[in-house]
C-alpha cells in the first residue's frame, strides 16, 4: 500500500473566489470538519491585501481558532515580508509563496515579472526558514496560460527549481487553466523532475474541462505522491465563466482509494464537509462523487 | 497522428433515461447537427419494448429521416428476433446486441442469465449478418456491477469473446455504473484484449463519479482506439440519484485533440449541438468543456 499526501485547499483557494461572504464561523466549521475527516495539510488562508482578496481579510481570526501546534499543518499564503509578518504575528507554522511559470500572468497577478518575483519570495524565504516555518512553494501556468498558451516545460522547471533551491520542501505545479491534458502534464513533469526531486513535487489541478483526474492519474505514473484538491470542488475559475475550479478532494480520493493508494483521509467524512460547506454556499457540491453518493455518514476505509 | 474513432450514444443511450418526453423533432435535429460536425457512428435508436423504453418508440420514424446509405452509420440497438424483424424494415444497416458481465444484471436487465442471453444473441446475430447487416456487441458491468460489486476480468473476456466469436467486428466494453478506476480497467482490458485483437475494441465509460476521462487516457495507454460517449453527457444513471451518466463527448474530444490524435469530429461543432440538446432539454450541458466555454460556434480543427 503506497502512501498519497493530499494537501487540502479549498478554505483558502477555494473560497477566495467565492462572490459571497463567507462567515468565520462557517469557514471554522469546515476546517473542522475536513482535520476530522484525517486531511492533515490545509491550506487555512492567506495574508494579502483585503483590497485584492476580500474573503481572506479574516484569516488571522482563522488561524487564532486553530490547535497551530497540533498534527494538523494550516500553511497561509504569503506574498511578501508584510505578509510573513502579519502571518509569523498570527502563529503561523507553515506559509505558502507563489511563482508563475508564465511572464504576463506573473505580472497580471502579482504585478512583478517572474525573475522579480522570485528575487522578493527568496527573501520571504530566508527570513521565513530563519523563523522556524515550513515554506511551500507554488507554480502557476505550469501547461497554460490564459494570456500567453502554451507554456514551455523548461520554464516550469527552472522556477519550480529556484523554489526548491531557496528552501521549499515541497514545490506545487499548478496547471490554474485547467488546460493540461495528460500528454502534456507528462512532459511538464519530465523536466521538472530533472531539477527537483519528484517527492517533492505536488499536482494541482483545475478541473476546468474535465482532464484533472486523468492527469493526477497520469501524475500518479510518473511518480507524483502529493496533490492538492478542493473539497466539493470549490474555486470557480476566474478565466473561464460557468467553469469549475480545483479539483473536488472527493474524487481524487475515490480515484486514489480505489487504486489501492491510502491517504488516510475518510471519504465519507470529507463528503459530508462537502455537502455543509456546499448547503451553506446555497448549490450543490462540485463533485461527481458527493452529487451521486447524496448526504452520506462517516465511516469508509482511509 | 493516430486515429480515433468516436460512437456518439447520445440520441439513444443518453436520450432513452431522459424523464421528460423528446419530440421526435428535437432528436431529428440533434442527430444531423452530430453528423454535420463530422461524427461518423451515432446511435441512432433502440427496437425494444416502448412499454420499458418509451423514449425509443420512435426509433423505426427516426431512422425514416435519415440517410442510411450514406457515410454516416446508425446503429440500433436490438434485444431480440423481434427486434430484428422491426430494425430490418426500417433500414438499418447496423445494429447492437448487448450482454452483460454480471448475471444478477442480466437477469434484471434483459430477464436472461448470461448463457441464455448470448444463445439468444447469437441467433440475432447470425440473422443480422445473413442480411448483411453490421453488428455491434456491448459488454455491461465490465468493472463492477450495481448488484453484485466487482466483476472479475475473466468473466469479462468470456462475454466478450463471445460477441467477437458470433461476428461483432466490434465490442463496446462498457462500465456502466462508473465505478472504475484506471488500474481496474486496465486489469480488464488486459483479460479481453487476451481473446479479442484490442483493435475490435471499445471503451464505453459513464462518469458517474468523474472517472471517465481518466479511463479513457489508461485504455488509449492500452492500445484502445475507439471510445463511446455521449453529447452534453446525455443520460443520467438510474443507479445514483443525481449521479451523471455517459461521459460527455466534448470533454473526450477536449481530451483527444489535447493529445494529439484525430478524430475527425469537430468540437466546436459538438459543444453547439450539446448546448442546443440541453436548451431544449431545459438544463445546462453535462460536459465540463461545454460549460466553460459556453455557447460558441464551429470552426475548431478536427
Amino acid at each position: 500500500m503506497t502512501q498519497v499526501k493530499i494537501v487540502e485547499v479549498g478554505p483558502r483557494d477555494g473560497l477566495q473566489n467565492e462572490k459571497q461572504a463567507v462567515p468565520l464561523a462557517v469557514k471554522l466549521a469546515l476546517i473542522r470538519r475536513l482535520a476530522d475527516a484525517g486531511l492533515s495539510h490545509i491550506e487555512a488562508g492567506a495574508f494579502v491585501s483585503p483590497k485584492w482578496v476580500p474573503q481572506m481579510a479574516d484569516s488571522a481570526a482563522v488561524l487564532a481558532s486553530l490547535n497551530l501546534a497540533g498534527p494538523v499543518n494550516y500553511p497561509v499564503l504569503v506574498p511578501n515580508l508584510a505578509g510573513l509578518e502579519a502571518a509569523l504575528a498570527a502563529g503561523a507554522r507553515e506559509i505558502a509563496i507563489f511563482g508563475a511559470a508564465s511572464e504576463t500572468f506573473s505580472l497580471k497577478n502579482i504585478n512583478a515579472g517572474i525573475q522579480d518575483s522570485l528575487a522578493r519570495f527568496e527573501a520571504v524565504a530566508r527570513q521565513a526558514l530563519a523563523a522556524g516555518l515550513r515554506v511551500r512553494g507554488y507554480v502557476s501556468c505550469v501547461v497554460g496560460c490564459p494570456y500567453e498558451g502554451d507554456i514551455a516545460p523548461r520554464k516550469v522547471a527552472e522556477v519550480a527549481a529556484a523554489l526548491y533551491r531557496m528552501g521549499c520542501h515541497e514545490v506545487s505545479l499548478g496547471d490554474t487553466v485547467g488546460v493540461g491534458t495528460p500528454d502534456k502534464v507528462l512532459a511538464m513533469l519530465d523536466a521538472v523532475a530533472a531539477e527537483v526531486p519528484v517527492d517533492r513535487l505536488a499536482g494541482h489541478f483545475h478541473d476546468t474541462y474535465g482532464m484533472a483526474i486523468a492527469n493526477i492519474y497520469a501524475s500518479l505514473t510518473a511518480g507524483v505522491r502529493t496533490f492538492d484538491s478542493s473539497v466539493a470542488g470549490l474555486g470557480g475559475c476566474p478565466y473561464a465563466r460557468g467553469a469549475s475550479g480545483n479539483v473536488a478532494t472527493e474524487d481524487v480520493l475515490y480515484l486514489l482509494h480505489g487504486m489501492g493508494y491510502t491517504t488516510g483521509v475518510d471519504l465519507a467524512a470529507v463528503t459530508d464537509a462537502a455537502w455543509q460547506i456546499a448547503d451553506a454556499l446555497g448549490r450543490e457540491p462540485g463533485s461527481k462523487y458527493a452529487r451521486a453518493r447524496g448526504r452520506v455518514s462517516a465511516g469508509t476505509p482511509r
